[in-house]
């Protein structure tokens, strides 16, 4: 008896020393949108005080020690410390946290129907008791549901919400719900600029740095349910012995938060490191030593998640090498993971001039006639545009033109060419954009987001990928507002359908303060920062004008010496007689790879909005645009809009003096001042080098 | 009186100083077919000795010393120097040597209608006199047209032909007749495998090779009238103020020898050397920048050619960059040429696979829509096939499509893609196969010879190119047979219709021996030599199967990392469903870049000669050819029959044992069974690794 009863004993204690109190902690951003900072609404103190006044969370959980330790961090933060906690489910229980499983109580109390909605990830908060003796409850099918329900219960609190007669049942609409680390096996991350990988490979597995476990907490928070560890430009090494013992640890520590972390592999791979002269994957030596690989990794990673492959793309090797296909490769790999249920993410983002010579409709070209062809665990990873990541791009005609085969839409929170960790722009506009994209596949109203979450074409599986700029920075993302579209990324990843501008809300809420002034401002800065970053980069559809390499500054000029698709002037065509590249049916019908009345619609210079007009039409410089405005004087007003909103963002920020904590008040004052400096750069290059054509044909 | 008497003084004399007796000096390859041997048919003797009883070579003429220099040689050696030399032409001569306008007695002796004929670089041979006293007049409007016949005459006697009644009136069918020398300014020369550049820029200006002289000879003797010195991938430096001093004195060189030299140039030498911060053709700094240097240049090269360029092209910069057509850029040049009467040479080797995604049809779709807008001092310089220097091609079909403009055809002497300096190839009937090609351009008979010496399309200006190979290896080219190619090219440009048998003859006869038996047995290996080179390596218009780089042995299964159309999988795309180019109006319709009835033919696999049927059709393995064979049994019959032609080769060279120099013999020998393990592990890859699609489908 003694043992249950210390089994069950009730702490109260103030548990100070999980973490210290926020108002002693630096604002350096390590805290990401979990600072769980003091309730200072008195009134709504008091009645979550209440709600938490005796939480109780089944010891049974397999996670259990990452609930209980994120309540108690939250608890003592937002409430300093007053609640008790328990790991026993009692009917005194305030705020109940179990599994439908583990708890009698709590799955009596609940309808059986509910419980099935909740399926394997999903979860429910449900007010329950009467006025005197008020219960919440926050059950799942699975300890991973557990979790993120208990992240949303606290979100709830951190975001100022009412706790009273709550009702909640959420579902991820996706799957597969990954970051994408571009890290490299030597600690450098490309397109990372944020510092180096939070891996430190070479200290694995003795040393491991305890951010890893911060790390898993964020996605968590946010619904991320897996990581890809290693960079798409992969190394072989990888699957090597030695660095499979070092996964392990970082699978170990990712898996009480719910993620399974998968591999980037080279398709070499049973050459580069297996002794084999070939890698062709028709091959029974390659198909075997691929066999024996998922059995090694499985065996020590039972949970693993699959291979990424980036295959026959920017120099990295595929099956084309043998004369085989993408499905060929894919499936292979496919073959050796499905009896442990992983899966194969095959990236599309090939362009092979040799197909078409417009670099868009490659993967279309490629992919499309392979449709029906991949086995049921490849999910085809795509990029939200035919190019590359640009400021904005049109969706990916691959969405809705592969019906038969799950796409994973691949979107990328590390700002590579939207002003790196140098500009404040907030992605989520971007990416709603895209999922709000109708691809018109199955009539009017068929959304990207309908395509990948798997509903429009009855897919049992289906995914998202970010690609992530985390790094060993002490606020993780280089700049403190890059941190919201990590965040943004995860929630859309559970719910596309969510709006940017609330997405921001809840993020600034946690991120910054819940000062009405500070929330409205701040908001308002990130709705501007992806138009404004449009419009001093790439205007009009314009797009890849960065500078070749490192893609930060303009380049309009820039012609790659071998690789003419990777010039700017391939993308911008400018000259004498005009700007843009021609897509339509004119040109390279690139914009027929879409469906019925996009093809059309897009098709016309008249009819095509401007966000696409250069994407989709070369133009002459004296070009009358809808406004009666000549395409130059548009495309130097738009220039010109990009600065000014920038200077307007700089100035909102500055109104926010003494609202914002001296640190990150001062860093980002800083970076803005750059960004206004930066943009001023863009227009001026771009505007002189396009000015060269222009001025002589229109003065207009 | 006397000074008269002296300088009509007769030498008698044995000119042993010009030049060791022939059976002494060793059968290295230096002296090329210029060897001069005596002539051992003791009847033919006696009649050469008759008419060269009294040579007269008019002094006036500003190459005398060539002109007597060569006759003083070749006479020594082909009759051990029994002649007669006088520098003034008069009524007993027995050879007469001067142009129309320096001897009266030359000029009444012809027919004024013939010395107009000869035009500027044209010539007479011609038997006069009565039977009792014979003459010969070799006469001409110039010095170079002088030196010309003067060659030829050397011939007929160097191949033991009869010198009676002669009457021989000619003149070059192309007017610029280059080699391209892709030599570097450090020495090393790009695709040469005869050792390093023979220029020696580093010694120069001071220390000049003696070999430029018997370069010159040599060129001299076959036709060639101009030389680009240095690598169409070029340095701007060879426009700096001490290169130009350097190219002086090979100027002053070449000079007497009817040969003016000529620059590859870089596009962006304004910027590299000229301290301009662009090289935008229509920058008014730019065009000022050119002609001060055309000025500069013709101050001290007053008879300098002009450039070659290489633009936009392999990493070459070009006007592109600043969005300015191939046009812009050569007209901007040519206007800087133009009062000198130099020329430029704008090749039209590209193949910006983001124009199209088929590499044979990017040079077309980019210069066809130019024609008509080049200045008239501007050529196209377009190789003799789309791709490169295949072992063989179609014709590129730009030979008829630009009825605006003078296109200067480019062969590669140089065995870039047919065995470097190791294989013998003989490359005469490759080139005779393109020039004697049919465009239809103006319905049948539109030779592509007669595109390019202008008589189809009314040019006033014609041109061809062959990229040489020539380095300073003692025998020039690496391989003895090698020569054959510089020596056969400069025939061809002279008289594209001379048969490629006749021309190896004449010049087994002048190189090797006039023994019947040496003289057919070579003919017989070189002319089996290109068709079997065909067979082992590229066959039914395969291409481009080459190790990557060195271009050397087989690599089917390359793939380059970045440019897929740099790997051999894009020229053949072998796979399971079978091999070749889809360049059928099914795929790239690259055949419809020809005229009428070509793009027919080629269109249909039933129709399109072997030759070229993978070079146009993308086949099943199963296919069944004419033959009844299906096509992965005649592939292979092919690479054998490859194979077995070069056994055949190696067993007719033994053959000549005893009949071949010791020296000469023993060197080819190596070479050839070197060639028969190459043509092996040639047939071997390919079959082995087309294999791998193909045996499975297809048993015979």
């Amino acid at each position: 008896m003694k043992s249950k009863l210390l089994r069950n004993f009730v702490l109260f204690v103030l548990l100070t020393y999980v973490i210290a109190p926020t108002t002693l902690l630096a604002e350096d951003g390590y805290r990401l949108w979990l600072r769980y900072e003091t309730v200072k609404n008195s009134m709504l103190a008091q009645d979550y005080k209440q709600i938490v006044k005796q939480v109780e969370i089944s010891k049974s959980l397999d996670n259990y020690d990452v609930i209980k330790n994120e309540i108690s961090s939250a608890l003592t933060g937002m409430l300093s410390g007053q609640f008790s906690l328990s790991d026993t489910i009692t009917t005194k229980g305030t705020l109940l946290i179990g599994t439908f499983d583990c708890s009698k109580y709590i799955s009596q109390s609940i309808d059986p129907d509910i419980i099935a909605e909740c399926g394997s990830e999903g979860y429910l908060i449900l007010s329950t008791g009467k006025s005197d003796s008020k219960q919440i409850i926050i059950a799942a099918n699975t300890s991973r549901g557990l979790l993120y329900g208990t992240f949303h219960f606290l979100r709830l609190m951190q975001t100022g919400q009412s706790l009273e007669n709550l009702s909640i049942l959420q579902n991820p609409r996706l799957q597969k719900r990954l970051l994408n680390h571009w890290d490299n096996l030597n600690g450098s991350v490309e397109r990372g600029y944020a510092g180096k990988s939070i891996w430190k490979w070479d200290n694995l597995p003795q040393n491991i740095d305890p951010r890893i476990k911060d790390y898993a907490r964020a996605n968590a928070s946010i619904g991320i349910n897996g990581v890809v560890l290693n960079n798409v430009n992969s190394q072989a090494e990888i699957l090597r012995q030695d660095y499979l013992a070092k996964a392990v640890v970082i699978a170990d520590i990712l898996r009480p938060y719910g993620i399974q972390i998968y591999f980037s592999v080279k398709f070499t791979s049973p050459k580069q490191i297996g002794g084999l002269d070939t890698a062709d994957p028709l091959d029974p030596q390659v198909i075997q030593w691929w066999q024996d690989k998922a059995a090694e990794i499985y065996k020590i990673i039972p949970d693993f998640g699959g291979f990424l492959v980036k295959a026959y793309s920017e120099g990295q090797p595929g099956p084309q090498q043998y004369g085989r296909s993408h499905a060929d490769g894919a499936n292979m790999l496919a073959q050796a993971l499905a009896p442990y249920n992983g899966i194969v993410m095959w990236r599309s983002f090939v362009y092979d001039l040799s197909i078409d010579s417009d670099r868009t409709k490659c993967a279309y070209l490629e992919f499309v006639p392979l449709d029906g062809k991949f086995d049921s665990n490849v999910l085809i990873q795509t990029k939200n545009g035919p190019i590359d990541f640009q400021p904005r791009e049109p969706f990916s005609p691959l969405f809705g033109s592969m019906p038969k085969t799950p796409l994973m839409m691949e979107l990328q929170i590390t700002q590579e060419y939207s002003g790196q960790a140098q500009h404040l722009v907030y992605l989520a506009p971007q990416w709603k954009e895209v999922l709000d994209s109708d691809t018109y596949a199955n009539g009017p109203g068929t959304k990207v987001s309908s395509i990948i979450d798997g509903s429009a074409e009855s897919h049992s599986i289906s995914g998202i990928a970010g690609v992530s700029g985390i790094g060993s920075d002490r606020n993780w993302c280089g700049h403190h507002f890059s941190q919201a579209n990590w965040y943004a990324f995860g929630r859309l990843t559970w719910a596309p359908d969510l709006k940017s501008d609330d997405i921001a809300r809840e993020w600034i809420k946690m991120t910054w303060s819940d000062d009405p002034k500070v929330v409205d401002t701040l908001s308002e800065i990130m709705a501007c920062s992806w138009p404004a970053c449009i419009d001093y980069m790439t205007p009009l559809g314009l797009h890849h004008l960065m500078h070749e390499g490192h893609h930060y500054g303009p380049q309009p000029d820039y012609v790659h010496p071998v690789r003419h698709d990777w010039s700017s002037t391939y993308y911008h065509k400018a000259g004498k007689d005009g700007i843009g590249f021609n897509r339509s049916s004119t040109g390279t019908n690139a914009v027929n790879q879409y469906h019925p009345p996009l093809n059309t619609i897009w098709d016309s210079p008249e009819a095509c909005p401007n966000e696409y007009l250069l994407w989709f039409h070369h133009l002459p410089w004296s070009y009358r645009m809808k406004s009666g405005d000549t395409l130059w004087h548009q495309l130097q007003t738009r220039y010109n809009s990009g600065v000014d909103e920038v200077r307007d963002m700089q100035k909102m920020w500055l109104s926010l003096s003494g609202k914002i904590d001296h640190e990150r008040f001062e860093h980002v004052k800083k970076r803005l001042q750059l960004q206004l400096e930066n943009a001023e750069i863009w227009r001026d290059t771009c505007l002189k080098y396009f000015g060269q054509f222009a001025d002589k044909s229109v003065t207009n």
